[in-house]
């Protein structure tokens, strides 16, 4: 079964807000196996919507449509009306929808504007759907081979509306069962981690191999299909082993894993407490790792040494390594100072620290913005000390700071010595060979 | 002069990703007077991405179409393909392209991987636009009547292609000029908001008035159209004029204006210092005042003091508030000695303090999930203290605490006494009165 998705509103062609709807909706259909082949959004014009419906109801290849927006009661609300010319209908008053909007409206003790009573319009042919959570009832109507499907705009509205009276009606209606994976991966760029996969990104594939680039961290996303639950799952598992077999330490984690979650859960399993101590990343290496729940259990704290004077005075970072004849803030012994020292007084057997210029001012010939030292000190020395040049803005820099901090010490504590090894690779950064 | 996007990915298809690329050139294009009448979105699919182009280069009422993405080296990036199947046209290698590509690897010290030959490829009649962020180079055609431009679907690759090689030669081609702009505010939800503004907002109106909410902060859009640019220009600031007049001090700043920037100005401005102590956000407030270029002016750092033993060493909170007795980890006390403890020793003028339970776990009946204190100590005693009761998850409830601790000092700083009002009208928050 394959689906498309229209979103209507003069706002999404501003780009004023963002499509979330069309995301979520192509989420579900595709929990219920179904297929969306294209998302389609709208200004609130009804001789184009209505076009579209055409369109996308006489395409063979699909057998699903649903709408989202346009359902209020104002001049700007065209989607009935669009549905309608689409159906060449007429618009009729369903009696059980006026009552169901004047009781939305009875419930908050208002009388119903005249205005709200077009929402009870519907296509003669059409059904109307309930709105619990608002005075927009949805539509239900049938074109060629295509269920055409008209929810509300607003998400709460349209997720209600959808998982009690669409969803229902949508399971069990196709022949195939989707099941799908992600592998999250960091260290290699796109074109090195689709020559490691190989023919398995071949498309015509079951299952098929995918990868997307976000902030860094690469996607494999994986998606089998199958006549049964049981060997759809079987042939997504195959392939994520063989994914994650091949990509090995580069694969950091599955699912919705992230750097950070997975840092937590190994320090958990090692039983290892964390503080940090960061100048230009500024507490983004703290944020990511508070947002894990539970991370209270191994990350102690740190410092935001933004300034040299709180270097020197919270973490004990010897003064004479800020004269002028001596390395300076972003330098390696800096960054092994803040380390030592942030890990000594906070008690704990690991401490990451971050020093670099992240632009747009600050830079020199010498030490260009994007300079970064990265430091991980422990309770069993030696301290280890890494040097990057991370390309990109401000936001980038810090990004691929914090991410290249958590990274250094996920790998270590999973075995991997050899990290310099991965940053060389990844996304063009210079790294020094090793100190200690 | 109209426009279409088409994003392309599989995985908007699957709705693993949000297509953000499509509402950011949205943005844009009404910045440059183009509207968008439909923005599609396609997965790697190169038969219906060529009917597509196709379909809308012959649609007579547009005149733009910008594509994103699927120019990646590997087989599912299928745009280049589908753009020559419209054009009718051959694929060629473009030397001075593969010369780009291969640039781009030495710049990293890396070989270039073969299949990366393949984004050196161009229909023969399109252009190649340089990528100075990544390996996929953008591609210009034309098409019956429609101009064609294709960009990478990387976010930062395609916004610096598209305002360095595509937007200079957009500029000037519509015959009516829009402005647009934004006004940022917080403390009022979207429907006290729009009471507010009234008639302002009627959909008839030039310049029209919009609302947006995300993360707390409400954007008011206003959009003015004229024939030259000086009319428009005057409607709109005219119109922005009497939005920020009717908000007062809910509308913190105008344009790309965040509550840290302002912050950040407002502290430059007046000449002081700032330093944060932080428990639930865990680095957040130092993660986004460090966000802004220049902070480190005014910005000297901070501790994220995590567990209590921290809060003890590092901020000399007394030790017996955390007595099983005493007010505990979560409160007014703890609080208090946080933001002034942590203001002394960096010698600031001013500290922040937040300190809460973010959940999921660890909420009582007396205090729940949400329980947030936060406190601000100023050189020029007293410090001030508020309780808050946030709604949502714990991404939400982090949020909005480092929103109301930036708000908190943004709004003293602006001379608002007052803002503990404030708070009371936002997003149902409770708000005792203030203690000092």
């Amino acid at each position: 079964m394959n689906a498309a998705i229209i979103s209507i509103g003069d706002e999404l062609m501003l780009g004023q807000i963002t499509d979330t709807n069309a995301a979520w909706l192509a989420q579900q259909l595709a929990d219920c196996s179904i297929f969306c082949t294209e998302h389609l959004a709208l200004g609130d014009d009804a001789s184009r919507l209505s076009a579209a419906i055409s369109r996308l109801a006489c395409d063979p290849s699909l057998n699903l449509l649903l709408i989202t927006g346009g359902l209020g009661p104002t001049e700007d609300d065209i989607t009935r009306e669009a549905l309608a010319s689409a159906l060449k209908e007429e618009l009729v008053e369903d009696p059980l929808a006026l009552q169901q909007v004047k009781r939305w409206f009875s419930n908050t003790s208002l009388p119903m504007p005249e205005r709200n009573r077009v929402q009870a319009l519907r296509p003669t042919s059409a059904e109307i759907i309930e709105n619990t959570r608002g005075t927009a009832p949805g539509l239900h109507a049938h074109l060629e081979n295509t269920e055409i499907y008209v929810l509300p705009g607003v998400p709460h509205e349209m997720k209600e509306m959808f998982n009690s009276s669409v969803l229902p009606r949508l399971r069990g209606k196709s022949d195939v069962v989707i099941r799908t994976a992600a592998v999250r991966c960091l260290g290699l760029g796109e074109s090195s981690l689709a020559e490691i996969l190989g023919s398995m990104m071949n498309r015509e594939n079951n299952p098929t191999v995918g990868t997307t680039a976000s902030r860094g961290i690469i996607t494999v996303r994986i998606l089998a299909q199958a006549d049964d639950e049981k060997h759809a799952q079987q042939l997504l598992d195959n392939t994520v082993a063989e994914v994650k077999e091949r990509l090995g330490i580069y694969a950091f984690g599955e699912g919705d894993d992230t750097l950070q979650s997975c840092l937590v859960r190994e320090l958990k399993n090692t039983g290892s407490t964390l503080a940090v101590v960061e100048s230009c990343t500024g507490g983004m290496i703290g944020e990511l790792l508070t947002s894990v729940p539970g991370s209270s259990d191994v990350f102690l704290g740190g410092w935001i040494t933004y300034s040299n004077e709180m270097k020197i005075s919270e973490v004990a970072v010897p003064r004479e390594l800020f004269q002028p004849a001596a390395a300076g803030a972003v330098s390696e012994d800096v960054a092994r100072a803040m380390a030592e020292g942030g890990r000594e007084q906070a008690e704990a057997d690991y401490a990451l620290a971050v020093t670099g210029i992240a632009g747009p001012g600050g830079g020199t010939a010498e030490k260009p913005v994007g300079t970064v030292w990265i430091a991980l000190a422990s309770r069993a020395r030696p301290t280890l000390a890494r040097h990057f040049l991370f390309k990109g803005g401000r936001e980038t820099i810090r990004d691929r700071s914090a991410k290249a901090a958590l990274a250094m010490l996920l790998w270590k504590l999973r075995g991997c010595d050899d990290f310099s090894m991965i940053w060389k690779r990844t996304n063009g950064e210079s790294v020094k060979t090793p100190v200690s």
